[in-house]
């Protein structure tokens, strides 16, 4: 069980936002910080624009920028818009093949589980992620290891 | 993010099992009552064996069976043991490259998320699952859609 790189690169894009609130941001800056393909960042930005989480400013000083407060941001609102959740194959009702489905049970036990999962997630915004920025981008201008 | 087919068909295997207590069953009868790979279900089938999920008795009458109470068998606790979760690279700590795991908040706010996962299908036995066996062991003998 993992993430997706997409939810990932998401996340990692407000933290790098959320600890550099002074000025605009480079998907270039963002991608060699974290040593990531840029090409992949940069539809996982658009996406994080279309959502209404980053602006993207153009001209001399553009850049991406946190569209809304770090504070109003879960991770569990993020990864709910953003991660494909098909635990098993029975939660895509036009590819399961598995014959048991309209009598099993365990769908609604993943199901259960799904949301317990997203409700902790629920309990964490992007600022508690950057609550000690110091640190963080210390180890950003370091880059990738 | 989604469950490895290894654990989905572990799970497949001990609801069939459970849903079947009156007799041996094969390999080859679960393979082909779900449609899925004989191969692979193969391999699933060992790991069960070694972790002490069912017993595989030779001869005539041979087959696979439950070797604990499927009452006594949570999901929690094979999900545990079968399932890899690395959420994000950081969770695979020789893999990590990523810059800011050292003063990162991340990963402990996954890896709550990842325990209130668990805790969900810790309430949930095999023998909930097949409590109501008649529809499962119709479909099942019907096979894969």
């Amino acid at each position: 069980m993992q993430l997706t790189l997409y939810t990932d690169y998401a996340i990692r894009t407000l933290i790098y936002l959320g600890t550099h609130p002074d000025r605009r941001i480079t998907v270039g800056e963002i991608s060699t910080s974290f040593g990531i393909s840029r090409n992949h960042l940069t539809k996982v930005v658009q996406r994080l624009g279309q959502l209404g989480y980053v602006n993207t400013v153009r001209g001399k000083h553009g850049g991406l920028e946190l569209a809304r407060h770090a504070g109003e941001v879960t991770l569990g609102e993020m990864v709910r818009l953003l991660e494909p959740f098909t635990l098993v194959e029975c939660f895509d009702t036009d590819r399961d093949t598995c014959p048991i489905t309209p009598a099993c049970k365990v769908k609604g036990a993943l199901e259960k589980a799904r949301q317990r999962f997203l409700s902790a997630l629920d309990e964490y915004t992007v600022a508690d992620m950057v609550e000690e920025p110091r640190g963080l981008i210390t180890l950003l201008a370091i880059g990738p290891r």
